[in-house]
């Protein structure tokens, strides 16, 4: 599969810059910032519906004033179509309204209960974010270590508990929920690769507790769609050592 | 219209209280407490679109084993039908998962955009209801008063100026938004009776400052099938004496 992403990896637009013209006819557009798990779900639904989508990084910190006539909270990602005249924000929202304007390789189920049980079934899993997040707090904080790493392995050992096949949309294929939670999964990932006494296994990742989701892990992180919508090991690990030091530069790597 | 709801106003079930049969077949049901702006979402969609609905009151504070089976975190609203095998949860969901299952009298947009749109609206002015709970908060610790009135009409402002046509539907017949908002806007017109130097009018709720909200706080509140999923004034004001002071009575008025 040839990615149907251009320009993920480019420099952030930051405040100063002008607004780029407006995507084509037929082109989708999102903004982005290349380490961001939010964004990166619509970009790996993107490429898993080969979509052809020009990604636009925003610099967070230094964000254009034009950027929030694209998101009123000025955050990403935002989808914009229709040669401008379209906006559509929120990660969890703009996958589901690829699979409504294009229902021809629609990823989630059409039947309704099915459908809700795997929004659901991610409002559940999205608590591994927020462990997440305190174990980078944890970072500046060793008085709060333990704390912080018990609520992940908690978090991870609840996401072990509720994939029962072999991927999150409970059929034989990846789905919403596999693509939209990948992101998530994979920043405590990264972080295994810096933080001491880390609780989740770098090797096998996240370790032999929780050997369902290790084969997803695995699995999942090696589709050409996740793949084509992902930064590669490296790159995020070395964005992580600055991030966790309340310093992040958007532009690594590039 | 006769209310399709049944059982609205019935002591709620708490911990030691036996589990009910499930809902015959064909019957929905919505698990519920009183004075809840989040199940009233629920209640008020399902008396819009005729759903022959009963209801079912939870005590929030003596919650019974069994009703985590219903909603995994114990909260309200939860829908349940299918004699008892189908549930569903959220109160932005329900109503969407009615629309998608009942789709002969749709309220929500079938256009995929104009329905993002509401959902995005609907994420807007939802900042009304951290507002409210800021000036409940005051109503315990004066010191904070002026600031948390002050957030409160802002949100307020905000919703003014969101409202553009007679209903934030953008139609002239009321929809999601304005079946999902009106219950916290309520909250506040309830807490104008009770609360000193409170910054929204009681008459004319919210006031004069607020015109297109005024007149749409009027209207929506006198729909036949807001009315039927609503509690009446002075029974949520009455219900608010307590709240305010942290020991709510969730059979208040029974």
């Amino acid at each position: 599969m040839t990615s149907t992403l251009t320009g993920y990896n480019t420099e952030t637009l930051k405040n100063g810059d002008p607004e780029p013209a407006p995507p084509a006819k037929g082109t989708f557009r999102i903004y982005n910032m290349r380490f961001c798990p939010w964004a990166q779900r619509a970009l790996i639904y993107a490429a898993a519906k080969n979509i052809p989508t020009e990604v636009v990084n925003i610099h967070l910190k230094e964000k254009p004033d034009w950027y929030f006539s694209k998101h009123y909270r000025g955050q990403v990602p935002a989808l914009e179509h229709d040669e401008g005249k379209k906006h559509i924000i929120e990660s969890a929202v703009i996958p589901e309204y690829l699979d409504d304007i294009f229902p021809e390789n629609r990823i989630l189920p059409t039947d309704p209960y099915e459908k809700f049980q795997q929004k659901l079934l991610l409002d559940r899993l999205v608590a591994v974010a927020p462990a997440f997040y305190g174990a980078v707090q944890s970072a500046g904080d060793p008085s709060i270590r333990a704390e912080k790493y018990a609520a992940l392995v908690k978090a991870f050992e609840e996401a072990e508990k509720l994939l029962e096949g072999e991927f999150y949309s409970g059929t034989s294929k990846p789905g919403y929920v596999d693509y939209l939670i990948y992101p998530n999964i994979q920043r405590s990932y990264w972080l295994s690769h810096l933080l001491p006494e880390f609780p989740l296994a770098t090797s096998g990742f996240p370790g032999p507790k929780f050997p369902k989701l290790a084969k997803w892990f695995h699995t999942v992180g090696n589709l050409p769609e996740v793949v084509a919508g992902s930064q590669p090991t490296e790159t995020g690990v070395g964005f992580f050592v600055d991030y966790v030091k309340g310093n992040p530069d958007y532009n690594f790597g590039l």
